[in-house]
């Protein structure tokens, strides 16, 4: 069965009904099965039981094999520019720290895979009680949604020693945050390059990096971006 | 039920017939449940599992509340000084890399509570294919009969940049291995006298090191042990 992302999100929030549901790690060892509270792994752990889950539903995809780059899931097993989905997980309690992409990579891939802008990000929120994890929310989101500016730069990133390492998200999800998501490609594009243009590593070649990622998009989707 | 740590050990091996039994862990959320294959948190599993072991088995005992300070689990509930029980865990395949002790808190505990000396070391070595988790190996062991010397020091140790941060076991189950275990009380108190003398840390306060342990484990047990 072949589906887009927004299929893929109603099957498990509208068919499956996820939200809410609780669930267990458990250890087995001969006829004694203990339950696990730590919170190291349970994000990869949710990960994993989403990509059996997509196998057990027949829903065709292909797993990225190298899982440090870039997309989590091919859900076009025939075209790879076109529905790519990044999984992200994060405790509901500590709030949204994970990251959306390094910078610099994300920064490079945009020169010759400007169409990873219209990636989906799925993200699974989950609480954890004693041994119990819940599953407390469940979006679907494009990066410019998730996205959005900070006291430092013009797009929030993970920054230590003026180095900065990567795009983290605002907290999309809660109306009390003071920066909130840029809501257009446009408007997100227009941050990185602001940003670019502002930290010192990036400083020297940010006259050609936005006109190059624009002209990419155009070739691979068709689509002319303007950019004021 | 009171018991020794030998006669847990026999519980455990000849009883309950422990090694080379196979163990899962398992991950369910609603209606799916699925296996995991990481390796991190598998020791720290295994000794979640012995101890809901023993509260089934209705073994006496009582964990240390504090997981960073010596014992993980006393025995004897009414008496602190004797049946001293500490836990290690280690993929076989990878070696035993564990710590036994740091060092200085080691030194620095054996001249207050020299008793510590007799602790038993109850260790389990596993391996790990795909999810499935193997019991290969458990041991009783006292601390003379899994530390030995080492090329570096008279007993070895993990050290980094010259700082010396924690005894580590010799492979005790080897044939092969170049250092043997000390397997006397006395051998292993002279080796580590000694690395406190060749070590810039600790070489300045020697002289009364030794002295002060002795006297302190005589107090506490009433045995005086001669080291030459």
């Amino acid at each position: 069965m072949k589906v887009s992302a927004q299929q893929l999100y109603k099957l498990l929030t509208e068919e499956y009904d996820l939200i809410g549901k609780t669930g267990k790690i458990n250890f087995t060892l001969k006829d004694l099965t203990i339950s696990i509270e730590s919170r190291d792994t349970v994000g990869n752990l949710l990960q994993d039981w989403l990509v059996q889950w997509m196998k057990r539903e027949k829903i065709s995809f292909y797993v990225n094999p190298s899982s440090q780059t870039f997309p989590d899931i091919y859900l076009d097993i025939d075209y790879k520019k076109k529905n790519l989905l990044e999984i992200k997980t994060f405790d509901f309690d500590r709030g949204a720290g994970f990251d959306l992409a390094n910078f610099e990579s994300y920064c490079g891939s945009l020169l010759t895979h400007a169409y990873r802008l219209d990636s989906d990000y799925l993200i699974l929120a989950y609480k954890m009680k004693g041994a119990e994890i819940t599953i407390e929310n469940l979006w679907l989101k494009k990066i410019w949604e998730i996205a959005g500016g900070s006291n430092t730069y013009p797009i929030k990133v993970q920054e230590k020693k003026q180095v900065i390492y990567n795009l983290r998200p605002i907290n999309w999800y809660s109306e009390r945050s003071t920066f909130k998501a840029f809501n257009t490609k446009e408007a997100f594009l227009k941050a990185l390059n602001e940003t670019r243009y502002q930290y010192s590593k990036t400083h020297h070649d940010n006259s050609h990096w936005l006109k190059n990622v624009l002209k990419n998009y155009a070739e691979h989707t068709g689509t002319i971006l303007k950019i004021e």
